[in-house]
């Protein structure tokens, strides 16, 4: 765990300045070649394994945010679905859905620059994607409902006992 | 808003049942096809417009669940990234970051069998990443640090003076 003093000193590590800063060009570059305005790099070792740049709109995806392209990308370039040794740069703090993708990817550690206040700011829905999450489904402005049915833990059964399947 | 007695009634609809179901029944064949034992549809206009399994260890992709996939897929058929007017069904409770794009694709609302305790007793992180993204920065497994750069609002000032952006 890094607190105060070393804290401080982790902020201003050169280095982690200019991953950071590459993630932050990646999102200006992103606007002018009709992305959205984010960007993100993927770091193991000390170098750049994987980059990727806000593509909703034009890709017609929306999940195709800049954390989740690199993530996916990193993993296809490892051959891997677990990026532990990793860390990803994100040019703005990552929305619920990019930093559940970073769990699910067991990176080590997250750096950004703006955050979602200045994302709220610039129209995008993250700070409010973050409030409602945490709602109770019946408070949600997307209603989720849970329908029992018999064998909805038919799945789990047979994973339970599948021989060689893989854990993540 | 779907209340009391007329929920009860949703939660029988037939046509419901059988969409969850066909979810279900996904995440059976994923489990003996290779894949994790999670499944979903996307609904348009009373007809599966498309489907997802989850692909994570065996396409290398720690995003590729089952409703993220069936949301790609329903985005790449409708020619869209915005599934306004459709609903998902999913064999289990959306994770987090499934939660989180489906908030981001629009979608109107979710129908799931299975829930987030009955992935977590079949060894899945969701109910965990739940917890995570609600903690304060400092105090969650994989740390999140800020660190502001002298640009890091430029993308955002490019994207305001953006002339026919695309916003979602």
């Amino acid at each position: 765990m890094i607190i105060n003093g070393e804290m401080s000193e982790e902020r201003n590590n050169p280095q982690r300045r200019e991953f950071l800063a590459e993630a932050v060009r990646l999102s200006v570059e992103s606007v002018r070649t009709g992305g959205g305005p984010f960007g993100a790099v993927i770091v193991k070792g000390g170098e750049i394994v994987a980059s990727g740049v806000n593509r909703v709109a034009p890709d017609n995806d929306p999940t195709a945010h800049a954390e989740v392209v690199a993530i996916r990308s990193a993993c296809r370039s490892l051959s891997t679905f677990n990026l532990a040794g990793c860390e990803i740069y994100a040019s703005c703090e990552p929305c619920p859905m990019c930093l559940s993708a970073i769990y699910w990817a067991r990176l080590d550690s997250v750096w950004f620059a703006a955050d979602r206040v200045d994302a709220m700011k610039a129209g995008f829905d993250d700070d409010r994607i973050y409030r409602e999450i945490e709602l109770p489904m019946e408070a949600r402005s997307i209603p989720c409902h849970q329908i029992k049915l018999d064998d909805d833990l038919h799945s789990f059964e047979l994973w339970a006992r599948l021989s060689g399947k893989v854990e993540y």
